[in-house]
């Protein structure tokens, strides 16, 4: 059984193209009255990019904080102020939410776009295929580039119980702006981050006993972009990272990710540590799992001069450690993909515990 | 002003993945009494492709001939077949249209799909952006790789007055089944001609003045597929020339093709040549424009023991080569991709001659 894969519906691609983000929801406004809702990245309060939002006199504009990953608690307060701002309008629901930042805004955006047309909590549906109706129409402008948030079909979120993706046909956007000049002025370590992220990716979907070659075609093709982006800066850096994000999040279809990822959610859920820098923070450890790739990602760390946080897990408890493995062991496809069906011989809570103790 | 690009909305692929159509066309059908059709090419009556078709007792069976590359009046003698097929049943139209075969059935399937909701005859339509309501849902099973149909949005035809496509975001399948199982049987040099398709559009598409970072990706990913294919023949060439086809369509998406393509539809206008051999009859002309393409291209060739035919034009009258020319300059963007802005001052009607009258 292959997985029917959805993907997103349309993709405008180009430096300069999010000026036309105001035509694009014009063609999806269903009256003159109709609201959008956009969510934005609490970064860009008072830059350029919010005077160049195409707000309407009745859209809803959020600032969203995205300084800790987003909570299923988050989606759930804001699902509820679009509600509340629908309120006396003509529709029930928005035309659409659109969603302006990196990997966990575009998340928010997909998660809140989701919980208007689903009842109950955004934690009752993490987990695969849970979504019974469609969302309402979403689109992402990406900000920051690598976690492949723009293709995907999921949601990362954290839970009172888990750190696990609400994973739908219905999460795909049905439409992204890919618009390199945006993600130009993404400072360093975050730019680097949210780029090895696309990176781990292709090293886990490359190695990984699922890949076919659909998988691998995007995962080389975006592998070679990061090596050009991080090991050569050309000068098109920015378009080419955006494709590789694009590449790799594709990658992913048919393929899954891997050991760091396992672990990585478990660090993030408990020292409420960034996916990306989650994600370096453990494929450090990985060289007996990625050697080649663990190489590579040392050679272009060392190349932007980046210190990965280390000692994260000292004086650690049980409690929070039992917490760490279960969040990991929970992640079944990521290990059968990584080390085969018989994952469950090899990686042991032991040896779970023993990786984590060196992070 | 960047192109708005509509994608295929869903992909399965792998190998023995044809066997999930009948579920992914039930989750389609409207009704118990809902209707499919399938077009299929005839070169597979009788085999085991046939067996297989998950037909329901309403289903309307068609075997297309491309023996010619598809006519305006084909598809409007196929959509009345559709048509007189729906008197009497509960929905007016198929509830989906699905295409069986290489680059030219699955163009058959989407102008029908395109017609049965669009009046008038298909010659309206050839051009860009003419088509007014949504095509009926409408599917692709590729049986050969490399034209890159399964993720265009254009079907191109052949009018009482021009070759030239139905483009438009309409035309873009719903859902496309990538089985390379189904293309490990097609012959040389019909294999060959059809995955120089595929490379001729990287080419094409790399060398133009349109490229930009993602068609850029793509087409470089497609390339490099072409030349695993055809110059080293991998094990799993069928699985890469299908992914070759894809990328190499996908690459067309925020370029163009070139000089080749131009001066092949022209070919095909007036001597009814199949798209692939056109374009293989061409491009071993086009050395002063594509040096390393075209150097390439002869490796491939002689690698398969390929005959181009040869002395095409030999004996063309004046009508005949007046109307090849008119032809291929109706293709301004092709000419503009290839050349630049200023391409009429290059290719003059001597010039497009003079090259016609060496093949």
């Amino acid at each position: 059984m292959f997985r029917n894969f959805k993907m997103v519906s349309k993709v405008v691609f180009g430096r300069g193209c999010a000026s036309q983000l105001g035509d694009i929801l014009n063609a999806q406004r269903r009256s003159s009255k109709a609201v959008m809702v956009f969510l934005v990245d609490d970064v860009f309060k008072g830059g350029t990019l919010e005077s160049r939002l195409p707000l309407h006199a009745d859209d809803l504009m959020v600032w969203v904080n995205v300084d800790d990953e987003p909570k299923t608690s988050y989606v759930d307060q804001l699902t509820t102020q679009v509600k509340k701002h629908m309120v006396g309008k003509q529709d029930r629901h928005p035309s659409g939410v659109i969603g302006i930042g990196g990997g966990s805004t575009m998340d928010l955006a997909k998660a809140v776009s989701l919980m208007l047309t689903n009842a109950g909590s955004s934690a009752d549906y993490q987990g695969w295929d849970l979504i019974k109706n469609p969302a309402v129409y979403h689109a992402a402008v990406p900000t920051l580039s690598g976690t492949g948030a723009e293709v995907s079909r999921t949601t990362v979120l954290t839970g009172p119980k888990k750190k696990l993706g609400i994973n739908s046909d219905h999460t795909v956007f049905d439409q992204i702006v890919l618009d390199p000049e945006l993600i130009a002025g993404a400072p360093n370590p975050q730019r680097f981050y949210t780029g090895m992220d696309c990176y781990i990716h292709c090293v886990e979907s490359l190695e990984g006993t699922y890949l076919n070659s659909f998988s691998q075609a995007y995962g080389e093709k975006a592998m070679d972009l990061c090596r050009e982006v991080f090991l050569a800066d050309p000068e098109d850096a920015d378009d080419k990272l955006m494709m590789a994000s694009f590449c790799g999040g594709m990658s992913i279809a048919y393929s899954q990710v891997g050991v760091c990822h396992a672990l990585s959610y478990g660090l993030s859920f408990v020292f409420g540590l960034h996916h990306g820098i989650g994600n370096s923070v453990v494929f450090d450890y990985l060289e007996d799992f990625y050697p080649q790739g663990v190489r590579e990602f040392r050679q272009m760390m060392d190349r932007l001069g980046i210190d990965l946080p280390r000692n994260l897990t000292a004086g650690i408890t049980d409690a929070q450690m039992n917490s760490m493995v279960d969040v990991a062991l929970v992640l079944e496809p990521l290990w059968e993909n990584a080390l085969g069906k018989d994952w469950k011989t090899i990686m042991t809570r032991e040896k779970i515990q023993e990786l984590y103790l060196k992070m």
